[in-house]
């Protein structure tokens, strides 16, 4: 099967599992696999950072040997998309991953297990996948947005990942579109997050509905609850998509970039959020981008962050 | 007078003024001049591009011809603060000189002045002239805001200024901070423009005082108003701070930039805004950067646009 394609090997770290994929140069998973891996349970105290480093150097040579073994391709590089704060291949601080602190993964990772490695942050990365592969040529510019149980970010600026001064940058979660609103998982009042993830949205079923089984419903339940025209549901999601749309409006008039791509779980609402989301994006767009900017769902849907991981390693292949 | 210095001559154009200057390496002013240039008032019909040019090119060759003689050094290229719109060398539209469209102004000024004329958007240069001349160092990224009759913003990004896709970037003033709030003056709801700005701080003492000379108060008067105690003038400055801070917020947490500078006429009433400013932001900021971001008035004040002017035309001759 060695066809002598470049391929890299791309990661997605979460807190429960890790997914892993052999990417050729074109975007195309070769072969892939998720494995449980329970890193947001580790002991909080000094031991984490070296308990990461040997669960993931472990589980990625493992990896590395099954895939080398069915693919023949040999592979080049390493991309490494992890969630938390990450700068200069440094995980600062992971929210999922607690007592991980200024953790130098890549290079602990390039040195334990012999290939280049890079690391960004996973909802940055799904920006960089969306705007390699999500469409028939390159985007340049492009605001990404995960919605899963937190909400995401990730910016493509002139074809290259931007992560800010110290790697917290695109936190479009934590924008505040309800002044004086509900309180966020951050501690702050009225973000993003706390309106259009899909805990916010479950979480606020929970408190508007009388149903004693509410506990049970998940995002994805309301989803279905309003496309059959349940109104709290359809009012949940409506303002979820009028606060997407205030917050891509900030996004946009600071930043002009016209094209905007939505994923991760709540994506699978679109049909309920994009009418109240384009209305308030509209509304409140500086007057000239007013109809000039693209949102719409994420074409990779769930291998947006893999196929960024993937990018990333490919780049730094391709330079060695 | 001449002793070899690299020069350049800056610009910034106003509606009503032109102001001009020769700088040299090092940001220094050696010379300059203010004239009236009445180009808000020009006919809004298809000659306002003409007009524009011709208008500018005299202007320009005389200051040209008058600076050259007095300090005997040689301009070796222009830089154009603008107000408006301006996208790779084109006003594409200034809400101040209405009647200009597409108008290749950086372009049509070289061909007439035989010198090479950079262009951008003046709010965006003063984030330029003081990330370069503000302080001992140049600093790498900066948010610089405006605060005169309207509120500009201006980002620096590793060095460079960033426009964004259209030039439409940092438009900071446009960023909603109170939902269904203040019409502003583009149509919008609860921008930082209709809180923050001394036309709407003017506009706030004039709806809430019931001073029959309320027409007569400009927001410097109101400046001095709240630094002596008067109620009304403390709680509309006081607004105004908790505005800024929210939008600055929004900045910050999409751009993870942590120097903010603050310039134009409102600056003035630093003092009283700065309190409820640094509240408001350290509220809004995703926890890892509360109190990490400086916010601070401009140390440039009025210079900071004509000398990001002069930057720009510096980079423009050194590359030459």
């Amino acid at each position: 099967m060695h066809d002598g394609a470049l391929c890299v090997l791309a990661l997605d770290v979460g807190g429960t599992h890790i997914r892993a994929a052999i990417v050729d140069e074109t975007g195309r998973i070769r072969k892939q696999r998720r494995e449980a891996a329970n890193l947001s349970r580790l002991p909080e105290d000094a031991s984490a950072n070296e308990t990461v480093v040997n669960i993931l150097s472990a589980r990625i040579q493992s990896m590395l040997d099954a895939c080398r073994t069915e693919t023949g391709n040999r592979i080049r590089a390493i991309g490494l998309g992890f969630p938390g704060f990450i700068h200069r291949g440094i995980v600062r601080a992971s929210p999922n991953i607690r007592g991980l602190a200024d953790l130098s993964l890549a290079a602990e990772l390039e040195h334990r297990l012999g290939l280049p490695v890079r690391m960004e942050n996973d909802a940055a990365l799904a920006a960089l996948g969306e705007s390699r592969f999500g469409a028939g040529a390159p985007m340049a510019d492009l605001i990404h947005l995960t919605l899963g149980t937190g909400v995401g970010g990730g910016l493509v600026l002139n074809g290259a990942l931007y992560t800010g001064v110290g790697g917290m940058a695109m936190e479009i979660g934590h924008l505040c579109v309800r002044p004086g609103g509900r309180t966020c998982g951050c501690g702050n009042q009225g973000c993003l997050e706390a309106y259009a993830s899909a805990r916010a949205v479950a979480e606020r079923w929970r408190e508007r509905s009388h149903d004693p089984e509410a506990r049970e419903v998940d995002a994805r339940e309301i989803h279905r609850l309003a496309a059959a025209g349940e109104p709290i549901a359809c009012q949940i999601l409506e303002e979820a998509g009028e606060c997407l749309g205030l917050a891509i409006a900030q996004a946009v008039n600071l930043l002009d970039v016209r094209q905007v791509r939505i994923g991760g779980g709540m994506s699978g609402a679109w049909d309920q959020l994009q009418g109240s989301l384009h209305a308030s994006l509209n509304a409140h767009l500086i007057p000239p981008l007013k109809h000039a900017v693209s949102v719409a769902p994420s074409r990779l849907g769930d291998d947006a962050a893999i196929l960024g991981a993937a990018s990333l390693a490919l780049e730094g292949a391709r330079y060695r």
